[in-house]
């Protein structure tokens, strides 16, 4: 059976280290004491480890179950999910005003990561929830917020975002779910959605569904689309719980992976919905939720990565399987660990730069939320809408690959279902899909976000990396093997961009056939640049001589490998971005 | 539910205009007129498309049962065997002294790969058959081959191959199961082996086990290994079924995919075994299975992009979302068909050029066996044993990936077991593992086979892709998207093999930490030659005027993709390889 270890040291090191949090003048980072914060990440990662990751496997197996209406979540889950609420910690960061902890963003995140690694189907049921209530939140009338969230907040409720029809992913203008108006202000919700993740389960008292349909008079298109709150039971004014509402679950998908998590279809007949924010506003009010369900995906992505890492980490020490081929190390053995081979070795580091890498970005990013909602800085919204594709599409298809790497790493036992590794991969495969699947983050990235205020943000990008190195450029440790690997990709990202800027107008499609390898390049200019400061981090705790000086030295290790072997990439990004459109579009469509 | 159709006209164009095959001079290749192998591929089609192809999801959704030490394979397997086996198939290219119909290896290729693409875990049981039969008929002796070679031509019986234990895959030194010599000249064989696929089943009446194991005065390590044959049922005199041997199926594994194949643990309990080739050689005599395997294997990866493509291309002809940035496409239709998106383009060019690359590149190294074996060519011997780590590792990594984009076209369609493409995506990842994992296949070519004859092969190879840039330099319509690609790639290949010329003998790590690019890097100047001789043959049909221009256009555009987006690759893995071992062997091992 596979185990989970929290990270929780890499994590200190980022927080406090690289980010400064305690530093940072955010309102509520004065709390982000690193006593503090590795109180709350040990705790997190005790029951990440004893409770969440040993009902992964059982989630896997036994899966979700729809008898007479009624969803079963596998056996163990409704334990963990009672423990998990008592603890508070889907609430970390929720407002204390409606039940919340108020903790910074970027605390829960780290908190958020150790328990996907340890049980990512499982942590879907809390995450949902947690997207829900933001959008209520942000959203809602104070009234609505007072009658829902409280009890979202307890996970005594849970939420649920129904956007996708089966004939409309992607293309939400095609949406047929209808919402009519009734005299009493509610309206009455008909259709069918499809790939509700969390849509039913057997662990909180009511669902509330957050639900996007059509209102008469809002125009074609997504033009016309609203955002209704449909609860699974309706809430009578007292708060208690009433009728049944009319919302049914049609079916449960056999999926991929993500076996433990509940994906269902569900219809609403005529269900009695509540209009959330403006009426046909509700795309706006559905990117609140997205946005964040983006960065926790993204977040999805690398946390499968990681606990593949320490799995295949494991193996690579215990199996002993040929000879180092400089000198037997384990003489005494009938042969030497998997860990000594070279191309083991690779394997292993590319898993560990990039998720160390990923980790940094993703706890990035969060601190920029922060600054965001905390401290107002529009400039940090600007820059995290920017990042947000890139957060989702790069780190989602890299920790895709980093468990089939890691899955590899175990031969033919990797294939067995028994180690868990394949889990691993049939659960990551998911997170390039959902929320956007990964082609769309890129064109969100190309058509939309680089000309965001003006192409603003990417500017403010590209000076935020010439000043780390311009900041930089007088360590000589950090030079060859950081700084100018750096510079480099950032140069390679700025001719890409100069390519849209000179080719993009004329023809569109010059930009769109190189929308994927861009957001590839861009994600590799981050991890690059939090790689540089990640360096620069450790160097710094090298020379003062308090710190753990193995623990330093295997930081820079490890990124010198990332700077050295996965950052060229972005050369090869750019020579396909230059290539333009004739080579994808050359073929006529009907010459396929 | 997924289809698949027999792409016989790229098939064709290969065998026919690119590798001209009838004009070869091989013996046997004079039968192969377009007529005759259109016939039999259509052939062949038509049963893949109509048996095997709607067997392929009832053999993942049933998979193999073990009840009462009795395999069962999915429903409709065995019918689909007998007709298969009735057909002649599985022995296209066996030794018509024993029952096979004596044609071509490619000709078999070309079959094996539409039965594979149809349905993977099925055509497995005949594929190992085939092995084994090979393994037999090379190293046998009369009396042998006489005894259990025709009923295996004809699929009465079924072959397997029994290398692994559980504490040895790759490391088969570490064998633990015994041969002990009897009086009557047979063996005892005591041991139980592992992940053993078509280890047992209800298609034919008898199995017969290729199984290595340590018979006493072989020395230590694979010097001690013999192969021995070991019947499932024991053969009388007369050649009928006697006795039950000391065989058993100790479990059926619970795998990712594959599940139409029972890939069994296999118990050997003095079950009586007969020597096959010499005592202590039997390594070399694995390798002949091995060898075949391995490019069974790499056809595998890229039959199932073909199929998975196919149905990836067919879904976006169909599923309407968005609209063409430059202009709708089905103005009259809610959306234009996902196809018009230039990143879903990039997609399906990405599966098509590389799935019709390897088929040409397979085809090849299949005709390089012919020459091999029926012209009795040792330099064609050496050039295919250097390619074979390439062609599996390379095309099966590849594969998977292609699988895995084709999956992503269907956004979360994909992701739920229905549509199929989770299995194309599951059934291809064994194909990176099995027959010695693609870390393996790397080892294998830049430890061994690059030196192979004094490195006599690969100096061949390179002569090859310069004879081939200079034989056309005067083709104006080639130069700037074909040869000039090339041949930057092919320089990159050679800087490669200089570098590990030149740092490998100090610093065996300097070499293995780049052996997993070269064999990437070795792959795309393969497929990128493989192409350049398919557009020579194309623009020469377009230039005749007289075949499907249309077909040579498609074939030229597609191709002009691969080498402007796919092969710039190998500038990568040069730049990864000439970064050493520093980087990969930077973090001491007990620093990870």
């Amino acid at each position: 059976m596979p185990s989970y270890t929290a990270p929780t040291k890499d994590m200190a090191f980022v927080l406090h280290e690289m980010l400064d949090v305690t530093g940072a003048e955010i309102p509520g980072y004065d709390e982000l004491e690193p006593d503090f914060t590795s109180a709350v990440l040990e705790e997190a990662g005790k029951i990440a480890s004893e409770v969440l990751a040993p009902l992964n496997q059982v989630g896997d197996r036994e899966g979700c179950t729809l008898e007479n209406g009624v969803v079963r979540t596998p056996k163990g889950f409704k334990e963990a999910y009672d423990q998990i609420c008592e603890g508070g910690w889907p609430a970390l960061d929720l407002d204390p005003d409606y039940g919340g902890q108020g903790m910074p963003y970027v605390l829960a995140t780290a908190v958020g990561e150790i328990f996907v690694s340890a049980n990512m189907s499982f942590n879907m049921y809390t995450g949902l929830t947690h997207g829900a209530f933001s959008a209520i939140h942000t959203h809602g009338t104070d009234e609505q917020k007072a009658r829902w969230l409280p009890n979202m907040a307890t996970g005594k409720w849970s939420g649920t975002m129904n956007l996708t029809e089966p004939h409309c992913g992607t293309d939400l203008g095609l949406m047929r779910t209808r919402a009519e108006p009734r005299d009493d202000g509610t309206y009455r919700i008909t259709g069918t959605k499809i790939f509700i993740s969390a849509g039913d389960q057997d662990l909180s008292e009511n669902v509330i569904h957050l639900v996007l349909a059509k209102a008469p008079g809002g125009g074609p298109g997504t033009k016309g689309i609203s955002l209704f709150i449909v609860p699974k039971i309706l809430v009578n004014e007292d708060g208690s719980l009433g009728e049944p509402n009319a919302v049914s679950v049609g079916n449960i998908e056999e999926k991929m992976g993500i076996h433990g998590n509940a994906t269902c279809v569900m219809n609403y007949d005529g269900a009695t919905g509540y209009l959330l924010g403006n009426l046909h506003k509700g795309m706006r009010a559905m990117f609140t939720m997205m946005n964040e369900a983006r960065i926790g995906v993204g977040l999805q992505g690398y946390a499968q990565a990681e606990v593949a890492y320490q799995n295949a980490l494991a193996y690579a020490r215990e199996r002993l399987q040929g000879r180092d081929v400089t000198g037997a190390k384990n003489p005494d053995g009938p042969a030497d660990p998997l860990i000594v081979h070279p191309d083991i070795r690779r394997s292993l580091m590319d898993q560990k730069s990039f998720v160390e890498g990923a980790r940094a970005f993703t706890l990035w990013g969060a601190k920029l939320i922060d600054r965001a909602q905390r401290a107002g800085d529009a400039d940090a919204h600007g820059l995290i809408s920017l990042m947000t594709p890139v957060i989702k599409g790069f780190q989602t298809d890299k920790g895709f690959e980093m468990c089939v790497q890691a899955q590899q790493v175990f031969g033919g036992h990797g294939y067995i279902e028994e180690t868990g590794m394949s889990q691993f991969v049939r659960d990551a495969r998911i997170t390039q899909i959902y929320e956007g699947a990964n082609g769309i983050q890129a064109l969100d990235l190309v058509g939309r976000k680089l000309a965001l205020d003006g192409g603003k943000h990417v500017m403010a990008f590209f000076e935020m990396v010439k000043g780390f190195i311009k900041e930089n450029e007088g360590n000589e440790a950090l030079k060859a093997d950081f700084l100018d690997p750096l510079k480099a990709a950032s140069k390679d990202l700025q001719a890409a961009g100069m390519y849209f800027m000179q080719n993009g107008m004329k023809n569109p499609n010059a930009a769109l056939a190189g929308s994927y390898d861009f957001m590839h390049l861009f994600g590799h200019v981050c991890l690059g640049l939090m790689w540089g400061r990640m360096a620069v981090a450790a160097q710094k705790g090298l020379d003062a001589g308090t710190g753990d000086a193995a623990f330093y030295k295997a930081k820079l290790a490890t990124g010198r490998y990332y700077m050295a072997r996965q950052l060229p990439a972005t050369a090869l990004h750019l020579k396909r971005i230059e290539s333009g459109a004739d080579p994808v579009m050359g073929l006529a469509e009907d010459a396929f």
